[in-house]
Parts: structure tokens; C-alpha cells; sequence
């Protein structure tokens, strides 16, 4: 950090004076309510997030006030304006808006869903994405997180970064065994990685999930950066390993073209 | 509000124990960065925010340590966590996820941008939007605010309000003039709004902004109630009026069918 950020403190000094308890917890309220808690009580919002009564009382009725959150009386729910807050971030990412119509291309195309993605530490975040009417969806949206090393868009922005962020990376990741599939040691999940950067696409058959396969390519700017992932998904039973390279790369591949000519200069 | 939310205070007491104003400035340095500023350094999130410049360095340092946010010294951004905290709403949403590929098939078969959204206040507000590929966007995404009283969606969300709360509308609503052909009166809202209860749909034509045409209809849940419009937009140039009824809203109207029938019981 230069000194214009830490105004001649030294880096890393966790003190009072650089950080917001009361910001810090009062994001944490707003993200205790979800698809499955929707509404809460004052006291359903303490317990879910440690803080006592008093505390989470101010911070909802905070939110109340600034829009962000309403209540009858008894429960609590968000209001479109927190909206505000996350998508300031989605309007920020050049390929998000004119990901969409292809995306769609895509998923009309092969019948599967299509999403994008962005890394975020050891994560895949879901930035978009366009669910098959088909079949159930497997609960994932924008906002979702999975983890990079046994993820075909996970792969795929790995194999994008820098050397020193990904040794970085790998020094951080812990592989866990998901799946009697999942990749089983470090060497092995480079190797993927090295994979996906020479031929450009990674195919993850059933290491997340069992069941779930998938095939992702990678989203450039102009200097051949890659700024995002773009994938379908699939199950086993639906699609074998070679149409997944035969019929949905191809496609997947054509996209990613379509998406990288459309980015803003 | 009942007594356990306000423990014996006076209803409306703006008092410093019921509000935390870090977490409202903090919230306020977030809404900051936009689709236009998706980078600033921290002198540009002051000017923007009127906060001072120490003020908006412990917010965004605080934003940085709880992921929110990075640095790279001298500018900071937005990380993909954030769309945790808008998130929450658009997943408690009971239609949300089911109307996306409805929303495509309609995007399919007009070839126009579809859209759906809520009311909040005075306004509607976008959760969730198919831009056609066509032509140029609007420039309108996730969380984007139009007033209600001059919009296709709007009118109708105001059809499905109870009367009291259709009425508290009423007396808050300021009508302006946005362009020729905008509602001119109190009288004339009136009208429309009883119109679209009445037939079920509503049609507004370029009083929001010269050249845009909408027709939306509600979606309803099983009791009835109205809890989102969805609809179609167009140019005056590519759409006339008589095809907005005749071809676009039966589509619309089947569109809406098989949401509602897809919620959630």
C-alpha cells in the first residue's frame, strides 16, 4: 500500500482507527437473510449472526431507515435498494452486459445451462447465468461461490493468472477429496491448470459434484487477459464426454469469440 | 412496530441509539462505485461521498479487511463479495429463478428485451432483465430505478396495490411532465392505473422517454396478490402500437401464466 492509504502506518496494524466494527457487523445482518430466511425476527437475526439483541435491533432499524430493509413489527426482510450495493460491482465488469444475449445463444443452442464466472481467492463467483428450463437447477446464482481447483471455469481462470498469483494461489488452495474423482494432490491439479492454459478450455467430469460435468473457456480482453469464465453444465447421464467436446466446445468456444469482440474498447 | 422491535421508545424517535452511522456511511461508500467509477482512489470516494478523507479511508480499509473491496495502493474497487449482500433479496424473490428461462422464451420469440421488476416507493425496480441482442440497450440492469407512475410495469404493480396504500401513492407521487405525451394530471393517472387493473395489462407509450413503448402485465401468486410485472419494451420505429396488443401480449400474457404456475407453493 502507498503512504497515501496508510498515511505512514505501518502495513498490516490491525488498529481501531483503520477499521469499522459497525460497518463490518451491519454487513453481516444484511447478509444473514437469504433464499432461506427471508424474513427474521429481531431475534432470528441475532442468533444467526452472534451479535446480541440490542446490537442487531440497531443495525436492522439502521437499515430500515436507510431503505435498505422493512419491517412489520415482528420480521425483518431486505428491499430491492440492497440491490444497489451488489450491483455496483456487476455494472463494473466490462463483459456483463453483453455476455447475456450469448449467453442465451448458448443455452438455446445446446439445451444445458450456461454461466459466467469470476475468481475470487480459491473461489469461482457466479456473476451470471442463464439455467436450463429442462431439468432442476442445481440451486446455484449470481453471487454463488465454488471452489477454483475442481471447477472447469475455476480451472480455466487459474490457467489466466500471473505466475506469482498463481504460486500464490497454490500455496493457499486446500485440495479436499469431493468425489472419488476429485483431483488427489497438488502435482495433479497443476497439471490440470497447465492443461487448461495450453489447449484453452477445461473439462471437469464429476470432481465437485458427482454427476455434474462441465466445460468451461475463458473470457479475454483484448491483451489476452482473461477476465472472466464462461461454462456449461451437465449431468452424466445426459451427456457423454466426447459431446461435451464434439458439440458444446464449439459453441462454448464461439461465444467466448462473440463476448471478447463485444467488450467495450 | 411492536414493542419488542422499539422497547418502549416513541415511534419515529431519531435517536442515536436506534441508528449506527457508520454502517449508513459505510453503505453510502459502497453505492459509490458504479458501472462509471468501478475504480477510485480514496480522494475521488471523499469528493463522491461527501465524506472526509479520513472518514472514507476507514470505510474502505474496513470494506477491504472484510473482503468487500481491494487495493492496489492508490485506487480501490469492488470484489465479487458484494454481490453477496444484494444477492439475498434477489434470491428471497419467489419468482426470480423461475421466470429467467420464461423470460428467454419470450426474449426468443419477439426479439425485444424483457424485463421484471417491483415496487419500491415510487419507484419500480429491476430484478431481473433480458436484454435483446438486437439493438443497443438501454443502458438498464438489476437494481435500475424508474418511477412508476409513467412506466408499463409500474402502472400495473400499482393495480395490485391494496387501496390504501394505492392511496398513500397517490399523495405522495410528484407527476412531472417528462415528455409530450407523459400523464399529465393526477385525474389522468388515476385513469390509467384503473384501466391496467381493469384489462390486466398496461401499455405506455413514450411518456417515460421519447420512443420507448412497454406493455407489461402482473404476475400474480396463487391468492392473487400482485408481486412482480414483467414486460416487453420497444421502439416506437421498429413496433407499432397495434402489434404491441396484438402480438406481444398474448405472449406476455402465457409468459406470466407459466410463472405463476411455477412458484414456489
Amino acid at each position: 500500500m502507498t503512504s497515501e492509504v496508510l498515511e505512514g502506518r505501518a502495513e498490516g496494524a490491525a488498529d481501531e482507527k483503520d477499521y469499522v466494527q459497525s460497518l463490518a457487523r451491519g454487513l453481516q445482518v444484511l447478509r444473514a437473510f437469504s433464499q432461506y430466511k427471508p424474513r427474521m425476527t429481531l431475534s432470528e437475526v441475532a442468533q444467526h449472526t452472534g451479535l446480541t439483541r440490542a446490537a442487531a435491533r440497531r443495525f436492522l432499524l439502521t437499515l430500515v431507515r436507510e431503505g435498505f430493509a422493512e419491517t412489520d413489527g415482528k420480521r425483518f426482510a431486505l428491499r430491492p435498494k440492497v440491490l444497489e450495493l451488489g450491483f455496483a460491482y456487476l455494472s463494473s465488469l466490462p463483459m456483463w452486459e453483453v455476455a447475456q444475449p450469448v449467453m442465451r445463444d448458448v443455452v438455446n443452442a445446446l439445451q444445458e445451462s450456461c454461466s459466467l464466472s469470476v475468481l475470487d481467492g480459491e473461489d469461482i463467483v457466479y456473476v451470471a447465468r442463464e439455467p436450463t428450463a429442462r431439468v432442476m437447477t442445481i440451486g446455484l446464482s449470481i453471487g454463488s461461490r465454488l471452489p477454483a481447483y475442481c471447477s472447469s471455469m475455476g480451472r480455466v481462470l487459474l490457467s489466466g493468472l500471473p505466475p506469482a498469483e498463481l504460486a500464490a494461489f497454490y500455496d493457499r488452495v486446500r485440495i479436499e477429496k469431493r468425489t472419488p474423482r476429485t483431483v488427489p494432490t497438488m502435482v495433479a491439479l497443476k497439471d490440470e491448470v497447465e492443461t487448461a492454459r495450453r489447449q484453452g478450455w477445461a473439462l471437469v467430469d464429476q470432481e465437485l459434484e458427482l454427476g455434474l460435468r462441465s466445460i468451461a473457456v475463458p473470457i479475454r480482453n483484448r491483451r489476452g487477459e482473461v477476465l472472466a469464465a464462461l461454462n456449461v453444465s451437465t449431468h452424466e447421464g445426459r451427456t457423454p464426454l466426447e459431446a461435451m467436446r464434439n458439440r458444446f466446445l464449439p459453441v462454448l468456444l464461439d461465444a467466448a469469440q462473440r463476448i471478447s469482440a463485444a467488450l467495450p474498447q
